[in-house]
């Protein structure tokens, strides 16, 4: 099969690789003829184009994989390669997330895949999985560390004692972070993975919008000193239910107990695990990052669809609302303690409390009354 | 396709009950015409047969799945069903771990697959994702708690600071243990699943009497408690390395860290690791046995050969040779203490020892001399 390679950064020239390396009789058949880059410094092989359309209107070219991250113009260009029938690879997770809806009904009208393994969990044969367990299962629920970043600074934070804004700052300078890390420590880019996942596991598109969502940013080393005395480690959780009539999901820290299978799950490693009938639970751990696992999944996608493998995963679209409200027990730190008064269950210290089990509903009304900038919140396991 | 089932017990029944079920596309494209049975009182349905032979020379059956145990006679039908030109997927890792060598010729011989997914960590998808990994990488090791009856046992003698006997007792009566456990307490169903890993991650058949065991039998509340107090877990592991001319493979118990990402894997589930070039570590996790889990994987292997996917993994059979020596530290306690005083590095008590940093093949001569029946050894991770 001939592949247009879309972006040459960190994951695509580690799929350049792994494919011109052909070490296998599978990465044998697969051939990069053409490669998008964004600058005449990156134009160091003759595949090598700065024009999109010399791929996108390359009737020789099968598969368009892209690698670029972004919206746009990789939003935009999946759309013409679809229209233009080639099948579409991707691993940009925020593009997907939000343009599903109008790249699915393309690929439909044309009889053409998309395949996103490397949108989630990098190696980890999670998207895969998913489609073969729904061979035979109905999948009920997952929940994940979708996240290496976060979940590097707060295994660091634990074991150094250190504080959140230094242990980012470590996190920057080993490149596992970025210079602006927004979307990891706020919880967005595991958003967008929770919708993708609900895409591969319920078959049913959701808004990444709707997921209720919290991030790490405002977490002190009192919080996660409390977690550890009372038997605790705080992973950043993303998760999601099938309820039939609607899908329930959330991303939030978790107050995890130590003997959970995600407690040990340190530094950048990702861990995801699914339920369903007939299998029950099943965790898969791995590299939720970096260039040669996360270039690794996107060949594995493109051998998948070579192959005719696995392709009927995506043909039951639905779509869901999302109604995330269920029963939980919260520790809160917040300078607007009486703004929580009805739900205290349980004082920590001056500034933290646990909740009573309350919905999570009520409590994010009470967090929006608060209006507290540098409130914490996780949920506690019980 | 037409499936013929031998064996109607835990797992074959979890087989029937799926494919019966015909909940997906996948498994409504499944149908078993005809199940062989021990007794006459297991003949409740008309597709029931006590003869073999309506199975093996049915003409209209494509694959047979045995789900009976033993060695013979499943080996001898298995054969049998190859000559006929049906392909074959197995659940039985005795009969397969000591016949592997004949029944792939034979498979060879009829351009037939085997399949054996059940056969290793029951619904975890290990054996096909070592398949997959290999379509890009080469698998260089992996280690995994293979076992759910000991893990469950060790586990649960942690938590109740209670004897092996008294948690053994525990687990045979919860039908997790076998009335005779000697297979799993000693190691030796751990070692024919560390045979039939190397065959799928290696592409190689290695004898499994070459692989040196040791099991948990001897495992005293002193031991545990040891390892507890110095942040130990006890894990039974199955490990094995590729090392090009030879392959390294042990069975044995190993104190893990507290941190170590087996540490956590409680009661009678499974976690097995692989590592390859491009993916890394990877964990997986699920349902060591049980009827429905185990099924699950049965019936993946069938839907497999229907779908003709991942057939490739077997075709580059090698053959090796053990050589299992690396150098570690051990925990021994023994009531023949001085026949170690050369390579005791520290005592812990009376009766144990650390050794310095030894040979397995040195420690395993030493333990040869010693000839002490309740002798207890598990390798120190540093």
């Amino acid at each position: 099969m001939k592949i247009g390679l879309l972006g040459h950064g960190v994951v695509g020239s580690g799929v350049r690789k792994i494919i011109d390396d052909a070490g296998t009789p599978y990465t044998k058949d697969l051939q990069i003829t053409k490669i998008l880059v964004k600058d005449e410094w990156e134009m160091t092989d003759e595949r090598m184009t700065m024009n999109a359309d010399d791929i996108l209107d390359d009737p020789d070219i099968d598969i368009v994989a892209e690698c670029m991250g972004g919206i746009e113009p990789a939003r935009t260009f999946l759309l013409k390669a679809l229209k233009n029938g080639k099948h579409i690879v991707t691993s940009n997770k925020k593009m997907l997330a939000v343009s599903a809806a109008e790249l699915f009904e393309e690929a439909g009208k044309q009889g053409k895949t998309i395949r996103y393994e490397a949108s989630c969990g990098g190696g980890i044969p999670w998207m895969s999985s998913l489609c073969r367990t729904r061979r035979i299962d109905t999948v009920t629920s997952f929940r994940g560390i979708f996240n290496g970043t976060t979940n590097y600074i707060l295994s660091r934070m634990a074991d150094e004692k250190k504080s959140f804004a230094q242990m980012l700052k470590e996190a920057q300078e080993l490149g596992y972070a970025e210079r602006d890390p927004s979307d990891d420590i706020d919880g967005y880019d595991v958003r967008y993975k929770v919708m993708l996942s609900c895409m591969r596991a319920f078959g049913t598109i959701i808004s990444a919008e709707d997921i209720p969502v919290c991030g790490i940013r405002h977490i002190s080393e009192e919080d996660l000193a409390w977690a550890d005395a009372n038997g605790y480690v705080c992973k950043l959780i993303g998760s999601a239910e099938d309820r039939d009539d609607c899908i329930s999901a959330c991303v939030m820290p978790v107050f995890v107990k130590k003997t959970d299978d995600f407690a040990n799950i340190r530094l950048n490693f990702n861990a995801i695990e699914s339920r369903s009938g007939t299998l029950g639970s099943c965790i898969y751990v791995g590299q939720g990052a970096g260039s040669l696992p996360t270039a690794h999944a996107v060949v594995q996608d493109l051998i998948d669809i070579q192959t005719g493998q696995d392709g009927a995963c995506d043909t039951l679209m639905r779509t869901h609302t999302v109604n995330s409200d269920h029963k939980g027990v919260y520790y809160i730190r917040t300078a607007k303690m009486t703004v929580f008064n009805e739900v205290i269950g349980r004082r920590v210290s001056e500034t933290a409390f646990l909740t009573d089990t309350v919905s999570l509903n009520e409590i994010s009304a009470l967090i929006r009354t608060a209006d507290d900038d540098s409130l914490f919140i996780a949920e506690v396991d019980e």
